[in-house]
């Protein structure tokens, strides 16, 4: 039992780290040498450039801050981090950020008033008891200041009924406020967006075939008819999978050419390669030669297989970007069920072109529900059955199975040493590398479910992770167990009984829960400023590889938010907190800090670092919602079946009413509010269509849509084929504005894609 | 414990009560004084006239039928009812009537292979075995037949194992096909029907308010802004309840005006009345200039409230019924959100207009959230704890409670016969008063709910009846006691235990409800066809008031299907079908007597009688097969539930799969055939549009529309000043189809109609 000595000892231990990582940072980033580490962002935005580029006079200045006096506020970059008012940030880093730091804005607001009435009623009410004493329980000062305290059916409960009540109310009504807020957002957002290809165009998918028309031509007919003076022009999809495997290949050589040509230009002598196996084996060849006549190979292989898509029927899909006159016409056409079949011709609101996920465009819509069956059962067995084959890996990854797979290694490992470091560690390597990729994992489920776009994939995932987290994280540390050993207890237990076993658990888990919160919460927040693997990486390569300023742009790796991987992190907080502020108050200040640390640290990140691959127009919020509403109905449960066993029955009926009226005001909240982040209203469009018609009468839309919705292969492959044959006027067509919002946030590898041609591109320009 | 025996012998009464029904009907339906209570809805479509105007030699031949050999095939009805072919049908009955019919063919498609298989399968494995001998149960020879009778760990329960998923798949597919084939009947007759108003028109709910505009001039103006092109007019809802109050008054001063005139003229003498309460109290006057004046009164009364109406701002509600050019325009309209706050501007596809329930239409949005709830938790306390206000009327309801309330009573009570005649009943009274009204307090409070279509209110209704009858009928029948009762068993037990309980039970009732069954189902149908209740009214009117051809029409009551009341009903002997299947088949073929003999009755009915108030186009569908579904899932659950004591652990998995697969299917199913219930398609309606305006291209459809919706108040009032000044020129404004339909299926009076106007103005019109 964990006194609390203890939680102070462990809590000087993490804030000293963490207090230590912010002075590391806060020296790191003022050298100029790590700017591109800790400041890409404004890179990207081209407000910022190289210090070489700057005219430095001492060379040493280059890479080291001599200037004493601005080590002097090292902390001055968290009140700069708040200044920013929030329309700007929109302006700077877009919707879907700013909305992501509301989520810890609604954690403080939630949990600053209810840590406060929390101190002031229920620790105090827990305090003055001696339950714990005269029981001769072992106990800690912690569990006198949480409900265990109070004696078996004693008339106190009542005020920790009233409390979960008003702590109810209050997120409810937080909630709701957050929600307004973020729609209205939303809205003025869409309202005030520039002119985007997404505006005018919908997602039609499901395309029956037809036997004596193309897809195009059923796809130009079908709306020319059912969409009279509506319909603008459109794009069909192509199969292009195997031309971006060679897009990608040849990407590839290319990274090997100029890090060849890099070498022969230090050491003055042509480098070798080997032509077998990951350049291990085989014959030696001349690196540079061999790799140029593989590019030139490749380029022609690509050259052939984009003919060949673009004349093969087959390779068509079923699927189609199609554009309208106006923006009215495109929200009609995505609200509107297009048949009397609704499981052909299904139309939805396009993605933003670099949001698109290209691989899914063709899955058939039957194929979708059995892939989505597939997928629920797959995720209900990883959840319940991950230990099973990191069990089997474990068992496996031992000093016997490793000599029996690899013999040569043996004298090395017998070594007494080595040999008690793989036994020690590899069973936990297994666990750990597990649950580091599990997120990726997670995403290749979601994939494979047929979303069409990056942000509904991840806010697919997330649901997915948050639902991992809940049985392996919250409710595997208190039932102890994995979630494999729960199941089993929740099978052979009555229903009823599940909120009571895991409720009376609660209060004693609640100094574990403490010290999750200072390790992962108050260092992990600290360790991500850091950003110690971009930091490691671009000086790696900057060392290595770079050569020119573009490719030192290239090295830099300013990352997003990746809302599938943090945000559900941050919902195991509320999850913590709602729980435990009933229970074990105490727990609540812990959070507070999370929160507060958490919210300075993005904002930074956000200001400076990240850069996103897409904007949703915070689409996510609706799942934020819900996710904080199933905390809150989870921690009523739990409390409810805290109290069942506390001698107050009378107490049952009033704590069933919490769960239903929660359920209730999310349906509420749910009819109220989601549609905006749904749907596009036809005022709205109408408004922006009429202004723009009246501002700018002869602009050419369909010049303007040409190829937004082409498959970025084909552009890259364009670009590249300009890149080679330097022909600037066939480049004009397209239009700048896409170009630099392209720029801003490049298209990363996800999709196959090209940011790393894209920024050719830009360089050839200038 | 019944035997065999008892079955037969109850089987044997009913069968012969129900086929003395059934020649009683023959016997009547010969009559031809009987004619407009058997085959009213041939006389409401005009082909058939009373037999008096047919010019009848003989005078008694004009009321009973003197051709002996009609009497002799007098079970003729049931061929010539399913000669009908179901294209003919759908004219003659609507699209509505027919799906109703579909219910049961559904019934039959699932049951008669179900019985087939079980009776060639699990029949002969229960009936070999001895397991209730060597227990020394007291058991009859149903139990042998039945799951009981297998002994505990035998290998045998495989088989019911595998017929619980054969019995599920086959479910399942004819559900599926029936799904499919009603949703192309729907979108069919869609297609096929005449032009009618709603086909053009949207429903705008919760329109804003405005300072500067009126209700009327906003509406034009946002159609006009926001559906440029599309809109064409709009009609705004007033609030008429007062004045349809005062019409009512006066429709039912006409009766008594009616009755006494008719009085005098059969007795030559004035007759008088007295002005108090009900005629009972009060000074006489002469009855006739009574009711003159009072008519005069209130028709004055009624002109100022009318004035009142059309010019007071407060009486017009914010909702419209807004038309559109075409159908695309209407079908966009209801499809999309109008603006970003999605509870303002709430369009939806309009109700026909006889299908608008008037008083809802002006209750506000979060009101209607509030209501929702209420309804709710109304709901599930008069689900469960019904019994106790009527345990109180009974209390109350007893000798000496009568005779202090009414004292004078208290010689004639004390009579033993009486006195125990009321002991005995009142109580049983209170009860049966109470089911027979349930339908009605259901629909009640459906009405409260908001709905604003007499469609959807039947439907909604049939919801919550269902519900009530699995707790209190199916589930309160197994259990025993009132659902009241069972909820203190569901909530002291625990949640897994549920299925169990009642899983062990089932096949001891099945004695029950095969009693059920035949009461219920086969003595209620045959019944049914008798129409006791319209049989008695009509001769009684007949007697009493009928003077004119007009009158007799007006005596006719041809009823209607009743959806909410009748559909419930249906689903229980799906859901004792589905559940018994396994557990005891004998119970099967009872099941398919009722649905046969249900089939061809109704069948019957709904050529000859019933006459429906509205058409809705089978959108009840998707709630018929969701009940089915429900069935089948508790089917399944409760099989799991009993099995799982009969030792045979390792089929439960095995069981648990079933329900996640039909709740999987289902989901399929909704996506793919519920919208074609909901969502009116573009293509669809394009398609009609342009065949329209290619035939009749000068069509004038705004005055077409001029006051379809418009309140049936307003038009009766218009109807009835036509009749007082006999202006036949304004009455040629209104157009003759829509009269047409009107004529055939009179608006009813719940809503304050006026039937019996209408009626008397289409004779006005010959």
């Amino acid at each position: 039992m964990a006194t609390i000595y203890d939680i102070a000892v462990g809590a000087a231990l993490n804030v000293v780290t963490a207090v230590a990582f912010l002075l590391l940072f806060a020296f790191l980033r003022l050298q100029p040498i790590n700017d591109r580490v800790y400041f890409p962002k404004w890179y990207l935005k081209g407000t910022r450039a190289s210090p070489a580029s700057a005219g430095a006079t001492v060379a040493a200045a280059k890479y080291i801050n001599l200037d004493m006096r601005s080590y002097l506020n090292f902390l001055s970059w968290m009140p700069a981090a708040l200044k920013m008012p929030d329309d700007e940030l929109i302006q700077h880093a877009g919707l879907d950020s700013v909305v992501y730091l509301r989520i810890y804005r609604t954690g403080l607001k939630i949990f600053v008033p209810i840590t406060i009435l929390a101190f002031a009623v229920l620790v105090p009410l827990n305090w003055t008891n001696d339950t714990l004493e005269t029981l001769k329980v072992v106990h800690s000062d912690i569990d006198k200041l949480s409900i265990s305290n109070i004696p078996y059916g004693s008339k106190r409960f009542i005020a920790h009924l009233v409390m979960a009540y008003v702590f109810t109310f209050w997120t409810c009504y937080i909630l709701m406020k957050e929600y307004q807020i973020v729609a209205k957002m939303r809205l003025r957002f869409l309202a005030s967006e520039k002119r985007r290809p997404d505006q005018f165009t919908v997602l039609v998918r499901n395309i029956p075939s037809d036997p004596d028309e193309s897809v195009s031509e059923l796809v130009e007919h079908f709306f020319l008819v059912n969409h009279p003076g509506h319909y603008l022009k459109h794009q069909v999809v192509y199969n292009t999978n195997k031309l971006a495997g060679l897009v990608e290949k040849k990407k590839q050589m290319q990274n090997w050419l100029d890090y060849y040509q890099l070498k022969f230009e230090r050491k003055a002598e042509r480098p070798t390669t080997k032509t077998g196996f990951f350049g291990c084996f085989g014959s030696d060849v001349d690196a540079i030669d061999y790799y140029r006549s593989e590019i030139e190979k490749i380029g022609k292989e690509e050259a052939d297989e984009h003919k060949k898509v673009m004349k093969d029927p087959k390779s068509i899909m079923p699927a189609a970007f199609v554009s309208f006159r106006s923006r009215w016409g495109a929200a009609v056409a995505a609200q509107t069920q297009q048949t009397s079949n609704p499981t052909v011709w299904l139309t939805e609101w396009a993605p933003e072109p670099r949001d698109v996920y290209w691989n899914n465009l063709s899955i058939p819509f039957v194929s979708l529900t059995v892939r989505r069956l597939i997928i629920g059962v797959a995720f209900f067995f990883l959840n319940f059955f991950y230990v099973i084959p990191i069990a089997f890996v474990q068992t496996l990854a031992n000093v016997e199975g490793i000599e029996k797979a690899l013999p040569f290694l043996e004298p090395f490992i017998e070594t007494p040493t080595i040999k008690s470091f793989i036994q020690g560690f590899l069973p936990g390597l297994a666990l750990k590398i597990f649950l580091i990729l599990l997120p990726t994992i997670l995403m290749f489920m979601s994939q494979f479910e047929g979303l069409v776009s990056h942000s509904s994939l991840e806010r697919r995932t997330a649901s997915k992770y948050f639902i991992f987290l809940f049985f392996n994280v919250f409710l595997g540390s208190i039932v102890t167990g994995s979630a494999l050993e729960q199941l089993n207890t929740y099978l052979h237990q009555s229903a009823n009984d599940i909120p009571r076993i895991i409720g009376v658990a609660i209060p004693m888990k609640a100094t574990f829960f403490i010290t999750y919160v200072m390790v992962d919460g108050w260092t992990g927040v600290a360790l991500e400023v850091l950003r110690l693997k971009a930091f490691i990486m671009f000086h790696l390569k900057n060392f290595f590889l770079v050569k020119t300023e573009k490719d030192r742009e290239e090295a830099m790796d300013p990352g997003s938010i990746c809302l599938y991987w943090s945000e559900p992190r941050i919902q195991l907080y509320f999850l913590l907190g709602l729980v435990y502020a009933v229970v074990t108050p105490l727990l609540l200040p812990f959070i507070l800090v999370f929160f507060a640390l958490a919210y300075v640290v993005y904002r930074h990140q956000i200001i400076n670092v990240y850069n996103q691959r897409y904007e949703s127009g915070a689409q996510f919020w609706p799942n934020v919602h819900l996710r904080i509403i199933t905390a809150l109905i989870v921690s009523q449960l739990l409390f409810l079946g805290l109290l069942s066993t506390k001698g107050l029955e009378e107490a049952t009926p009033a704590l069933l009413a919490l769960p239903v009226l929660t359920i209730w005001f999310h349906k509420y909240c749910k009819h109220r509010y989601e549609p905006a982040f749904v749907r596009n209203p036809l005022q709205e469009v109408m408004r922006k269509d009429t202004l723009e018609r009246a501002r700018e009468r002869n602009f050419d839309l369909k010049a303007y849509l040409a190829d937004a919705y082409l498959h970025p292969v084909f552009k890259s492959n364009e670009a590249d084929k300009f890149y080679v044959a330097d022909d600037p006027g066939a480049e004009a067509v397209i239009v700048p504005t896409k170009r630099q919002s392209r720029r801003i946030t490049p298209v990363q590898s996800e999709d196959g894609g090209s940011g790393r041609l894209n920024l050719m591109e830009s360089v050839h320009e200038r």
